[in-house]
């Protein structure tokens, strides 16, 4: 082991700032605004949080957490549920905030993950007293390397006063060479992104850090928590199957040819399993050029389906990730990990022209898209990049199963109770039902797609009912709406336990 | 006039082309996809629609119409009026067109100004049979010089499959040289943008057209509709100074300098009297980069306060109108127009850091700006840029009086009946009551600054009440509200005609 430290520890000055954890803990104060290193789950600080968990149980102490998305159960359960953290951003999706964010227990600011990096240049989180990042080496020409993440580490370490690394050894010294970094200059004195290709490299191998930054250094082995998809079913089949065909439907009007477009996939199990679908189709040499890459990348690279894959994070099940990272130089040649302000920036995201595949928590009859509200007040786990992509993208699309908790609750509903996407924002919408081709429609002219195509049989007629009384009661406008049965389907759900009528 | 003509007219081939404005309209079939000229009301074709306004006395026909953004009453009231439009995009802003909207007798298809050049690219609107491009010259050399606007005339001379040009010879020589014409190539073929300053110039002096495309030439001599803007009054002045303000706490926090960053402000009065707020003020050496200049940037001009401005249009008062066009060479050397891919390029934007003033409609205690919706069902003018601007500019700020109709309606609300601007989308909101920063605050921390600084002293009671009501019943969740009475505002004021309690 001392051996495999020294090896990752290029830069000898900062051999005397190993530490224990708990010393690098201690270094934390109360109330300060803290950047960690970590995107959905992947490339977190683990040691350091729990150590932090370890002090809260005798003293008393808050902090603010800023990080690429989410992180493992260190931070955004055990650390939540010691009561440590009083704000969160930009993203989180664990059970143990979440429940803390919805009893008001910790504030959650939730953010493009394109907007993080500028925030942060900007200040305006107050100023980064400390960056905890997991680092899998330090070179000796003074870059720090990622480990499965990059996310918004390089600007953080830019802004933060004082850094703690997560040296760990565990990583295969391949990993080296996985990552680009490409930091913006600040607005006014910036340059155009330098990125024409899904495949290109245009920065440094690693952050460079200043040295003298660094307060402490704590080795771990600690692996990422494994990710928490769940495997494909009959209806994300169905609904990859719908996808697939639309894709065929767009190469015949000559809009797509069979390489389609750079694919983002965004996180979860069911754009995991759309994505699923492509394994046994007619597409080939694909790209991805995502902010995750979940099991799904994996296995469509493994077919020789996919030939390049970019992204910010890699976020696999246990199995996946062992049989990966055990052989990772066979990936070498096909994987790019970036900071999220580029795999998630407005600018590279319409330049290359992606196909972003999102998950809809619940859509309404005009293509409006709630990706974070449950009922409208019960935040799940936040807005992530889906609006980095879709906005973006030359093809937005949201896929959603019909209907939830057994079909009492209908995901496509007159007026969704929270906008992350608004109409303008989103091209098309998938569910086990049909595709709805959104693009360049009228309001009017997107209801009957909806609810013929997207909508589950159960409630298309309530929702037909609703749109025409609505043109009755309000005359054909741009929108029809009644205000005050609008949410009605919330309300029987609250009330009688179902959507339906 | 004739010496005019062969002077604008450099393509001696084209001669033969010149025909009445009744010939040109006889070209458009019933069903065409007809893309025209024009952005805010400037720049836009006008003898061949009232052309076709004479021809639609006698016959049925109807055409869709994209153009830039919207247009004079020559297409969006006449044309309109008289029947022919059956759909229309992507913005408009007359209340011919409007009611016609609003009674569903013309579609609408409302979207992202920057948006519109992809689609066309992409032909999600249909083949374009026919494009109506004002124009102030064709040069010798093949291009078309646009005249006060750009807009999308480019990509929809490249798209479209026939071209009518009105060659409008009342526009001076020297406007030739004021626009800067660059067109991003394919998507997957695309390079970056090459522009780092709101200054630069990119491309050519006008859009390369293929001359056989060019079916009629008319020739114009009709100005623009002038804007319909009214002058600043009391209250806008004094959002002014709450935002001059604003911008004086962000130099005192080392975010700007006294030069600020470049300035975009919409559409609209209330947008173009805060921008007039500049003119007694400290700031200098700004820049503007938006998408129309209205009277207040060239005011600023003058001034000496503004020094480069760039936009897709130039939108103007008749009085101002007369006196820019008549000396336009003085202004030679500080102003361009771009093509409004350009101008409200999120690239763009995000990489020169704007600030972006624009007008909501509405807004909501937690931050979410409707700006097109009347009570969620009756289109107004349509998203236009706002959105572009407010999702990438450095500070996207929304302004708005606290309220409408005298004080019957309040303009911050529990909840916006349509969401064009989501909570994740606006940073600063300005009312004549004051200023709302809510960069990096989650939802529940935004609504004392809403309810104390913007919203109007009648009504910060009754939305306090909803607020602290929600809290009571649904805990204190990331989003507190209560659906059943989200709207209740709306309805009082459809029932008793007033949203106060």
């Amino acid at each position: 082991m001392e051996a495999t430290i020294n090896n990752r520890l290029g830069l000898k000055e900062l051999a005397s700032k190993v530490v224990s954890a708990d010393v690098a803990a201690a270094l934390i104060s109360d109330g300060d605004v803290v950047g960690m290193s970590g995107f959905t789950r992947a490339g977190d600080a683990k040691v350091v949080p729990m150590a932090l968990v370890e002090r809260a149980k005798n003293e008393k102490f808050q902090i603010d957490v800023y990080t690429g998305a989410s992180l493992g159960p260190e931070v955004d359960k055990y650390l939540a549920e010691a009561g440590v953290i009083r704000k969160r951003g930009p993203f989180q999706g664990d059970k143990g905030i979440r429940t803390l964010i919805n009893t008001g227990d910790v504030l959650f600011a939730d953010m493009h993950l394109s907007h993080g990096a500028e925030q942060f240049r900007q200040g305006i989180f107050g100023p980064v007293k400390y960056a905890i990042i997991e680092a899998a080496a330090i070179t000796e020409d003074g870059y720090l390397i990622p480990t499965t993440s990059v996310g918004n580490s390089p600007i953080i370490c830019d802004v933060a006063e004082n850094i703690i690394i997560e040296l760990n050894i565990s990583h295969p010294e391949s990993i080296i060479g996985l990552h680009d970094i490409y930091v913006p200059a600040e607005q006014g004195e910036r340059e155009a992104i330098p990125l024409t290709k899904a495949s290109d490299r245009i920065g440094t191998k690693g952050i460079k850090i200043d040295p003298s930054k660094i307060k402490a250094i704590v080795i771990s082995e600690e692996p990422d928590a494994p990710s928490l998809i769940v495997p494909p079913d009959e209806e994300t089949q169905t609904m990859a199957n719908h996808l697939l065909d639309f894709f065929r439907s767009e190469i015949k009007a000559g809009r797509l040819t069979e390489n389609l477009m750079p694919l983002q996939s965004g996180v979860g199990s069911v754009a995991n399993a759309v994505l699923d679908g492509f394994a046994d189709s007619e597409f080939k040499d694909l790209e991805v050029f995502s902010e995750v890459l979940q099991d799904a990348v994996f296995n469509l690279i493994d077919a020789g389906k996919v030939k390049f894959a970019s992204a910010t994070s890699i976020t696999l099940s246990e199995e996946l990730g062992k049989r990966v990272y055990s052989d990772l130089d066979k990936y070498a040649d096909k994987l790019v990990l970036r900071p999220q302000e580029i795999s998630n920036h407005p600018e590279v995201i319409r330049r290359l022209g992606l196909i972003s595949i999102n998950t809809a928590l619940e859509c309404d009859i005009y293509g409006n898209v709630n990706s974070t509200h449950v009922s409208g007040t019960k935040m799940m786990n936040g807005l992530g990049g889906s609006g980095d992509f879709a906005r973006n993208s030359r093809i937005g699309i949201f896929v959603t199963k019909s209907y939830a908790k057994g079909g009492s609750i209908s995901s496509i509903v007159p007026m969704v109770t929270h906008v992350d996407h608004t109409e303008h924002d989103v091209d098309v919408i998938v569910t086990e039902q049909g595709v709805a081709d959104l693009r360049g429609l009228a309001p009017k002219e997107r209801v009957p797609l909806m609810i013929e195509n997207c909508v589950h049989p159960d409630y298309r007629e309530q929702l037909w009912a609703y749109y025409n009384e609505a043109v009755e009661k309000n005359g054909a406008v741009q929108t029809p709406h009644i205000l005050s049965k609008a949410f009605e389907m919330y309300e029987n759900l609250a009330t009688i336990g179902t959507m339906k009528k």
